[in-house]
């Protein structure tokens, strides 16, 4: 009987970046001003190796990372204002009140604030959902979901089983981070590379033959034997931050062994990641119209894409261009939101989450109905 | 044909806790040292608004908290560990192992790494799940989840949806905080309060017969519009930890007006969230034979149950009994797991999670099938 659960439908989408927008030059020379600070701090110059963390342009960003701008959020704003806005977007479409939502399902890995309280909460006040109507409490669920680059997908999966399960009808399901908070401006490995967005879309229950997904659709893994290579040194529970000299040193902040990543993600995700999930839900390459890869490193992502190429796949690569950095949780939502002409009914997509944990979650779908898109970038 | 899904069951609950206790006595003399530290800085005594924060003894904690003790973790421990003891507890238990989970649902407010790695990663690792079985990668969910105080209640809630949309036949929910690592020396409210310990729950699907649950069975309600009485001011995205001075100051840790949360969840939790959330289910009062609420203050808990009583509720209240402080994601399985005797063939329960957000989320359910407890405490 499961021909009679409901299916799930993305009806819209939006995303928001803030307006400051920071050039590859830029982030090049706050590199060079963090490298004379460490010098002047150590009272000597840099040996070669430890300047190269340093060092980079416009040029080496482009050729190596494919970025050419990212957004950063002002001081004072967080991940809160990014999934504030994009909220107010996908409400000025009109249809549906923000107090239509039986869920809130709010993917980040940079809360706004440390342990309470959670996105969610200030969310449903900024968007004036009730909590009380007539007295009665207003139910609302309500959950913050972070799985590393893979938070979006993971969190998109968990949204089918709400649905799909009859436990919710209508989510609203944030994708936002605001990742120019966790830069450690001594490494170029993610200074050059993160940004911030908002995302906002609608989730809503259709009969089962307009399921964009299904519950085969969803594939997830995991790979903490390589946790190491994508990680915060200090600030977590297993090691609280403590001294002025681990904040100073940015001991708090990302650290990435890039060429570990990047072995390790072309790898998986060009090869056996991407032909397993496929597997599970029937599907080949070829049958893919549409791909969003989280925008991590779009040459990295290149290097993904002709190994697909090579197994004979033939859709279209649906991305960010290198405007906006990787902005994690944003990432495939905003990539999705900037091409809405692509966004046809009866294209056959495929999502593609992973990174830090090591993590990945791959979603397919359908486009059964048209989806709406708003943007404010 | 909804008779036709499946429903979920608790198999089998594991809690472990670290072994260094801390009394009343010994919190009271880290804040009498912290202020002693405060005037030196300071070079001035406090004023008596000012001492007041440090102020606390074993009576005061007794009488207004109704905690005598917690534990905490060892220094180079964090939420990881407490997650991997009480997953091998799950395992020695035998009949399961740990690459039978389809998915590690875990809930912390805590990650031992901001940012990344997500703590499911090491997990699975440490469990020795496989990556790859016969050169294809292994298929294993995974995900954080966090709601403040909420956190434990809406991963149980999210792992119902997962196993009742059929995306999942065996669930590994971790609960566990280290909360002791964000405890700001300078103020009781939550000195006097947080523990760490971490636990670790096999859910599996059961025919519908046999679920424990029941899809009115989970309410959720959000009130942001008091999230500012448990906040941790600096640290998130919003208000990035950067100084030293903050460092010092403990702006990075948790705070909390006691008196606000006491009187809004007293109110809402003994009055109209409860009623709201039995409503949903088809239940009242009457119908529960054991409760666990969260255990953030055990006296605010008693004025909950005494509302309660006059509204007709006659159970049993299933507690740590105010030795292991208030353990956030950990709390209600820790109670759970150290009553196993009350978890009886027969008996309706009911789960209230609530706190930071400001949120709830509660469950109710019925023992369908004997649950297997073990603990390392």
């Amino acid at each position: 009987m499961v021909e009679q659960l409901p299916g799930m439908a993305i009806r819209r989408i939006a995303a928001y970046a803030p307006p400051t927008v920071v050039s590859n030059a830029t982030v090049a020379e706050r590199l060079r001003q963090e490298m004379a600070k460490l010098q002047a701090q150590l009272d000597r110059d840099l040996t070669d190796d430890e300047a190269a963390a340093f060092r980079t342009n416009d040029k080496w960003i482009r050729r190596f990372i494919g970025f050419r701008e990212r957004r950063f959020v002002a001081p004072g704003e967080g991940t809160i204002d990014l999934a504030v806005r994009a909220s107010r977007l996908l409400t000025n479409l009109g249809g549906t009140a923000p107090s239509d939502y039986d869920m809130i399902v709010f993917a980040t890995v940079t809360p706004s604030c440390l342990y309470s309280p959670p996105d969610a909460g200030p969310l449903q006040h900024q968007l004036r959902i009730p909590e009380f109507v007539d007295g009665i409490p207003h139910e609302l669920g309500g959950m913050m979901i972070s799985l590393a680059c893979s938070s979006w997908v993971a969190a998109l999966r968990t949204c089918y089983a709400f649905i799909r399960s009859g436990q919710a009808e209508r989510i609203l399901l944030i994708g936002a981070d605001a990742m120019s908070t966790t830069i450690n401006w001594r490494d170029r490995a993610f200074a050059c590379v993160l940004g911030d967005a908002g995302t906002a879309m609608e989730l809503v229950a259709v009969p089962n033959v307009r399921d964009m997904f299904g519950p085969n659709c969803f594939w997830s893994w995991l790979g903490g034997s390589q946790a190491d290579i994508i990680t915060t040194p200090v600030g977590g529970s297993r090691n609280p931050l403590r001294t002025a000299e681990d904040l100073r040193d940015y001991q708090h902040c990302l650290t990435m062994d890039g060429k570990a990543v990047r072995e390790l993600m072309v790898e998986f995700v060009g090869g056996p990641g991407t032909q397993a999930a496929l597997h599970k839900a029937g599907l080949s390459l070829e049958h893919l119209d549409l791909v969003t890869l989280h925008e991590a490193n779009r040459v990295l992502n290149g290097d993904i894409i002709t190994r697909w190429r090579d197994q004979g796949f033939r859709g279209n690569i649906i991305d960010a261009g290198g405007n906006f950095g990787n902005t994690t949780s944003a990432s495939i939502p905003l990539a999705l939101a900037l091409n809405p002409d692509a966004l046809q009914v009866g294209k056959r997509f495929g999502l593609f989450g992973f990174g830090g944990g090591l993590s990945a979650c791959f979603a397919f779908g359908l486009i059964t109905s048209p989806i709406e898109v708003i943007t404010e970038l």
